[in-house]
C-alpha cells in the first residue's frame, strides 16, 4: 500500500500533516509519500524517530494557497504539491492521493490528472455523515453546486457501490434529499431526478427524505446537489457547535451545575464520541480514474491519520475498479448517456 | 385588535387551537375569531370559562387535510376554514389571519384571497431563526423552491423592513446564504442574486454568508431560496433533536451521570430556554395584501398562543403598509420590475 499525501495542504501544513503521516506509517507500515517542499518536509520529519518507516519525499516546487482560484492556480503552478502527487498515482507508482488542502484546487487538479471515468457525467464529492442509525453516505457535498437530474441518478448508483465497500451494506437504501415528501414538494431538480433514480435503482430507491429522516438514518445513501449538500454538512457542524457552546456557557455560569456536569462527564464523553466524525476520515471525489480524498482543512495529526486510513480502505476494497465496472454496466443498460462535456469544460466549471 | 384563527388547522385541531385562543384572548383582551366547524369549536369553547372574552365563531363547512393537494383543495372546497377566515380579513372585518394548518394550503389560499401586493415578484415565507447573537430573519423558508435572482433581491428589501419591525433593528445587515465565500463558490442563483442584492441594498448588504456565520449571527437578515431555506430550518431542528437524544441516552445509562445531570438541570433548562424558538411565533407570508401567518403543524396551546402574539405584533407595527410603501419605493426606483405572472399561475406554482 502506497498513499501519496499532500504535505503542503491544510491550515496546519506541513507540521500536523507530516505528524499524521508519521503516526500512520508507524501504525500500518504503509509507504506514505509526502509531496511538497523537500526542505520543509525534511525539517518536519527530523522531529520524529522514523527508523524503519517508509516516508519518501517527492519535491513539489509550489503549492495552492487557500485564497487562490483553483483553475488558475493549477494552470500557472504546474509543480504544485497536488499536481505532483496526483501524477505519481496516475503513473502507477502509488495507489491513492490524499490532501487536507483547498477543496476546489483538489477537484480541479484531480480532474486534470486523473480525468473522469468514461461514462461518468460528473465526479461526486462524498462523505460519511452521522445519523441515529450509524453513518450514512451523503453526496454531492460540494463539487457540483448546479446539477442536472441525470447526474443525481448516476450518483445514486455510484454512491451505493461506495456504501457497500465503506459501510459493508449489501443492498444500500438510497434516498433523494428534499424539503418534504408530499406531492408537489421539492424543487425542479428533485422532481426531475426522482423518477430517474427510481428507474436506475428500482426498489433500492426509497424515494425522497426530509432532513429529519436523513438524520434518523432512514436511508444508507442520500443524494443531493452540491450546493444543498455543502450547506447540510456545514450547517450540521454549525448547529452542533452552537448547542454545545450554549450548554457549556450555562453550565460554567453555575457552580452546582459545574459539579453536576463533572459527574456527568463520562456520559458527555461517550455522547461526544458517538457524534465524533473524525474516524469517518476524508471525503472522496468519486468518478475519476484514480482515488482522490480530501480531508478537513483544519485537520491536525489525528484527523490526518484517519484521512489516510479511510483512503487506504478505498484501495483495499478495490473501489476504483468496482466503480468503473458499475458505471460501465449502467452505461451499457442505457440508463445514463455518455457525457459529451470535455475535461476542459469540466475543470472550467469548478471555478 | 381582531385576529382570525383557523380553528381546524394543525395536528391538534381543534382542541389545542381553541385552548391557545382562549389563553390568548384572556391575556390580551383581543378579539379572536375562530373559523371552523361551528359545532366542534363550540364544544371546545364549552370546556373553558370564557366570560368576558371575545371569541366569535365563523362557521366553515370544510377544511383542508394535510394530505391534500393545496390548489385542488382550495378550488373544490370553497368553504374551507382558511378561505373563510381569509375573506373576513380581506373584507376589512379583521386585521390578520393565522393558521397551524397545511403550509401549502395556506400559501394557496392566501394568494387566492389576498393576492400579491402590486410590484411584488413573489411572496416570501419567513421566520425568526436562532443565532448566537439572538434571532435573525430567514427567508424564503419554503414558499418558493425554485427562484429567480431578482426575487431574492426584492426579498432582501422586504425582509429588512420585517426585521426592523420584528427585531427592532434600525438598519439590518442583510446576507445571502451560500456554501462558501470564495470567488466561484455558490450556485448559479446565488452568483446572479449577489450583485442584485448589492445594487438594491447598498451597504446594508454584507455579501454571502456560510451556515456557520449565519448561526453565529453575522447578519440580521439571511436570504435564500425556498428549497434551501426549508432544508435549513428542518435540518437545524433535526440535528438539535439528535444531539439532545444522544446526550440523554448516555446520561440515563449511567447512575452517577444521572445525579450529575440532575444537579446541572438549571443549566440545561436555561440552555433549552435560550434555544427555544416557541416565542418566535408563526412564520409570515410576506408580500400579500394582508397579514397571513403559519404556525408549526405540531403546535399545542402554548405555541398557538405565541403564534397569535407574533401575528398581533405585525398588525401593531403596521407591517402591511410598511411593506407596501417599501415595495412601491423599490418599484419606482426601477431596481425591480413589476411582475407579469398572473395570480392563477402563481397559485399553480404552489402545487
Amino acid at each position: 500500500m502506497k498513499i501519496v499525501l499532500d504535505a503542503m495542504g491544510g491550515d496546519h501544513a506541513p507540521q500536523e500533516i507530516v505528524a499524521g503521516a508519521v503516526d500512520y506509517a508507524r501504525q500500518t507500515g504503509h509507504t506514505t509519500v509526502l509531496s511538497g517542499d523537500e526542505a520543509a518536509v525534511r525539517a518536519e520529519l527530523a522531529k520524529y524517530d522514523i527508523t524503519g518507516l517508509d516516508l519518501p519525499i517527492v519535491h513539489a516546487a509550489d503549492n495552492i494557497q487557500m485564497d487562490e482560484k483553483p483553475a488558475l492556480a493549477c494552470r500557472s503552478k504546474k509543480e504544485n504539491s497536488m499536481l505532483v502527487g496526483l501524477r505519481i498515482v496516475r503513473n502507477g507508482e502509488a495507489d491513492a492521493f490524499c490532501t487536507m488542502g483547498h477543496t476546489g484546487g483538489a477537484l480541479t487538479a484531480g480532474h486534470m490528472i486523473y480525468r473522469r471515468i468514461r461514462g461518468v457525467h460528473r465526479a461526486v464529492l462524498t462523505t460519511p455523515f452521522p445519523s441515529s442509525a450509524g453513518p450514512i453516505i451523503l453526496g454531492d457535498i460540494g463539487a457540483n453546486p448546479d446539477c442536472r437530474p441525470e447526474w443525481l441518478a448516476q450518483w445514486g448508483q455510484m454512491l451505493s457501490i461506495y456504501a457497500q465497500a465503506r459501510l459493508g451494506i449489501e443492498a444500500p437504501r438510497v434516498a433523494l434529499l428534499s424539503n418534504g415528501e408530499e406531492e408537489g414538494k421539492g424543487n425542479e431538480l428533485t422532481r426531475a431526478a426522482e423518477p430517474l433514480l427510481k428507474s436506475t435503482l428500482g426498489d433500492h430507491f426509497i424515494g425522497v427524505v426530509e432532513p429529519k429522516e436523513m438524520v434518523n438514518g432512514a436511508a444508507n445513501v442520500v443524494v443531493t446537489d452540491g450546493f444543498t449538500g455543502n450547506v447540510v454538512i456545514k450547517l450540521s457542524e454549525a448547529v452542533a457547535g452552537y448547542l454545545f457552546r450554549v450548554l457549556r456557557e450555562e453550565i460554567t455560569a453555575r457552580p452546582v451545575a459545574k459539579i453536576g456536569a463533572a459527574l456527568a462527564r463520562p456520559a458527555f464523553r461517550s455522547a461526544a464520541a458517538k457524534l465524533d466524525d473524525r474516524e469517518y476520515g476524508a471525503a472522496l471525489l468519486l468518478g475519476l480514474n484514480g482515488i482522490l480524498t480530501v480531508g478537513h482543512g483544519r485537520s491536525k495529526r489525528d484527523r490526518v491519520f484517519f484521512a489516510l486510513r479511510s483512503t487506504a480502505l478505498l484501495v483495499e476494497s478495490d473501489m476504483l475498479n468496482k466503480i468503473k465496472k458499475g458505471v460501465a454496466e449502467i452505461t451499457v443498460t442505457g440508463s445514463a448517456e455518455a457525457e459529451t462535456v470535455t475535461e476542459t469544460e469540466s475543470v472550467a466549471m469548478l471555478n
